[in-house]
């Protein structure tokens, strides 16, 4: 790998804390990072490099898996980091920054790679990229490179507008979007999977599947990110990057595996038959764990009149050879039953069925969260006649997965950006849903509500009703394994 | 069900003890039998009724699986059972035996239905149908069977001749020829598990399945059956039988669901091109379990210049729709590394590979003994490109698994002929096996030694390899669950 150097602006962030910084460190560790390799931690707080590589080393302690193995290397590793006081609003702060990252790219003999990652707000993705281009610091010989997150702007225009402002500080090919879902090495696997098991490959297509449910839930509520949360709503927040591009990675296919042509071909929903397609939710008070919790309206710095969705299922079709007429329902939500992010492909229904009654679907499911696993559900026949389902169950060790930042690090700093949003991805992502942005807006889609703690609103229930399909809840396998099969395979077998 | 009366011939026999009594037994206790039932036991040992339900009784506490439930059932069981001493060669005692038959349904109310179960010597089976026939115990206005087990014949001609005498004495329909293969419950759900799952039906053809394989192996040597054993080998004691029934159970499907045509769709080989199709083998001194122990020569009641084959491995053709090109590898024989019967389909290797080596083929495992089970080997893909299997295991609980035989008498007793043998079934597996008996006899056909405790002779491996395929041995996925899996999924997740 290329020497580089690492400039991280909002250093001192959360996300710097829990993800960033860890994420190099096991890097460091595994010797996946250049020989020659310098941070420039970027921040307001007035740190200087000892106290600030102190912040660093405790921050690894609590959340780098790694973090416990020996203090040596930490110190090793914080012996990386320049910590440098920042006001990125201050022209003369880049000029500054740029002098110091030239005095240590001579020192350490790096070739002038610089990778910017923006840890900020985003109302300061623009800007920043700016200076970082007019102060020439981005303007090197070397390679540079612009990494940023989520949210890429709050609806179509504002996307395409910091789009335009970033490609006018950085080339299109150089800027970095992380949608950390894409990080996960169980989505990065997934088309892998396929193709490497023929007999998955010779399944996954509309001949088979009757329907595939992608489903991100989380049982936490808006915890203390009210103030943003409640201007963006689960369709903003989660729908339009992280389940859009997880609808991209599944339906990709070696015939179409371009993710932009996957996103291009959803059938678009206009805003006033949205209804029909979309059903929205916000938690109301329940229970999460045995403990009461409020519902989403009385949570601190929620606005008591807001209107806000905390929950979004989708029906949608895909116009392309292998999945047409296969519906993907897609449901996000917070203060739901269980935290699962999954895929589930469900097989229709056998040809011949011995039964009068109908046996259960076979599915696949490919668990991404909280465990990385698959499901298979097979059917197996009883002395009686009855089908019993039995799950065949694949689960790896959590301890030992690598975190979606690690991977997603390791590729920007080596420049594959296979696993990154692309802009083209996210456009036509925000295309798609703007007439549903609309339609909540205008109000035209219902908002529900839902008891914290439960599976989400009814609706989303006869949202595949109407079609004669069921949610595949997680850990349904599971229950079948561990509660009924002892007793019924007494006389399945 | 029908009132009926069953009347055990060879009932102070191992297979009465260890089988026949425990079965009834069992489907005494669960309700299974009919409300008026009554048992002749026949033998030449002078037992009465009394002593012989003390014996039967002590059977079940060994043999059944709920011989411990409780003495007042086995009492109430034992009760039905009564003993007579049978010459079988006398006419006269079929004509006692005729008169308390019929006592004893006049007191119970029985309408002549009679279950006739041959447990005894096969060179009984013809004479005894035929005094059963001529006393009148088979000719009364009630529904009368006859049950048989294998050995039927020990070549084509004798089998027809066989066939021809039971034909005389009783009509063709109510000739039950046991195999206990075909009563194992995985082997009976074997075509429903494929109906069942759609995902399964779609890839156990000629399109995804590169190989099937259909493996019985022992690990125990000939024992105590040496004067029997060393007239007839493996190909007769297993290969004609069971092998080929449970080849007839696994390929046959929707379209082609009759056995014989399965069974008439294999290509015959030639005597003279025998050794290019079968593998012959006797085991040597070897070790099983840590134990040394005898090559088969030096068994007791072995001939020491014995040519007898104590394993035989074939590749089988069909002429089938969905199974055309497609070979069966069929193998069972004594004296091998573990005790295991299963069906194994091995599918094709993936269209693309990512990788430079070939990743492990997926295939589906029908374990049948000692588990029943099921294993699905997958493949998932590491960080670092590499493939790894991964075994999904699904696996029954022993305990609660009915025995073949209490299936199997059911069946009889039911008169349903499903699950057993059928005679032209039987003829033309005979017909596929003459040329082989005659090769072996003829030594067309090299007998290879095998090392007691081994996976059998290497020429079986290379009846594979030449095709490019290899043996699936058993607890192959298991073992990289066990040994490989846990280290490198360290890196794979």
């Amino acid at each position: 790998m290329q020497a580089s150097a690492f400039v991280l602006f909002g250093a001192t962030g959360d996300l710097a804390k829990r993800k960033i910084f860890p994420a190099l460190y096991n890097l460091h560790l595994e010797g996946k990072l250049p020989e020659r390799f310098a941070v420039f931690a970027l921040g307001r707080k007035p740190f200087n490099d000892e106290l600030f590589r102190v912040h660093v080393a405790e921050s690894l302690g609590r959340f780098s898996r790694k973090g416990k193995e020996n203090a040596a290397a930490i110190a090793d590793f914080a012996a990386r980091i320049q910590y440098h006081v920042l006001d990125a609003r201050d022209p003369e702060s880049y000029i500054r920054l740029k002098h110091a990252v030239e005095k240590r790219e001579t020192e350490l003999g790096l070739p002038g790679n610089r990778l910017f990652y923006l840890s900020v707000a985003p109302e300061h993705f623009g800007p920043i990229a700016m200076h970082i281009r007019e102060s020439g610091l981005g303007n090197e010989d070397g390679r540079t490179r612009l990494v940023i997150e989520k949210p890429f702007g709050h609806d179509l225009a504002s996307a395409r507008s910091l789009n335009d402002t970033l490609g006018r500080a950085f080339p299109s090919d150089d800027i970095y979007y992380i949608d950390h879902y894409l990080g996960k090495p169980m989505v990065q696997n997934l088309q892998a999977l396929i193709a490497s098991n023929p007999v998955l490959k010779a399944v996954l297509n509309n001949h088979y599947v009757a329907n595939v449910q992608i489903t991100a839930s989380e049982t936490v509520g808006v915890e203390a990110r009210a103030g943003y949360y409640d201007q963006a709503g689960a369709l903003r927040d989660m729908f339009q990057n992280h389940m859009l591009q997880l609808l991209m990675m599944t339906a990709r296919h070696s015939e179409v595996y371009d993710k932009r042509k996957i996103i291009d071909s959803v059938y678009p929903v206009n805003k006033d038959e949205a209804a029909n397609h979309i059903v929205r939710g916000r938690y109301a008070a329940g229970e999460i764990e045995g403990n009461a919790v409020p519902g989403y309206r009385d949570e601190p710095g929620v606005d008591p009149q807001s209107n806000t969705d905390t929950y979004v299922a989708a029906r949608l079709q895909l116009d392309d050879p292998i999945w047409r007429g296969v519906p993907f329902y897609i449901r996000t939500g917070k203060r739901l039953s269980e935290k699962s992010t999954r895929i589930v492909f469900v097989f229709k229904n056998p040809l011949e069925s011995h039964s009068s009654e109908d046996p259960v679907r076979n599915y696949l499911s490919i668990n991404i969260q909280p465990n990385q696993s698959v499901d298979f559900q097979l059917n197996l026949h009883g002395l009686n006649g009855e089908i019993q389902p039995v799950p065949l169950h694949f689960a790896t060790d959590a301890e030992e997965v690598p975190e979606a930042y690690e991977l997603l690090l390791f590729d920007a700093l080596h420049g594959d950006p296979t696993f990154f949003a692309h802009w083209d991805e996210i456009e036509l992502s925000w295309k798609w849903v703007q007439p549903i942005l609309e339609a909540f807006e205008e109000r035209i889609v219902p908002l529900h509500a839902y008891p914290a703690g439960s599976n989400g609103p009814l609706a989303a229930d006869r949202l595949l009703a109407e079609q004669g399909f069921a949610w595949v809840e997680h850990g349904q396998g599971q229950a079948v394994e561990e509660e009924t099969i002892g007793e019924s395979l007494a006389y399945v077998y």
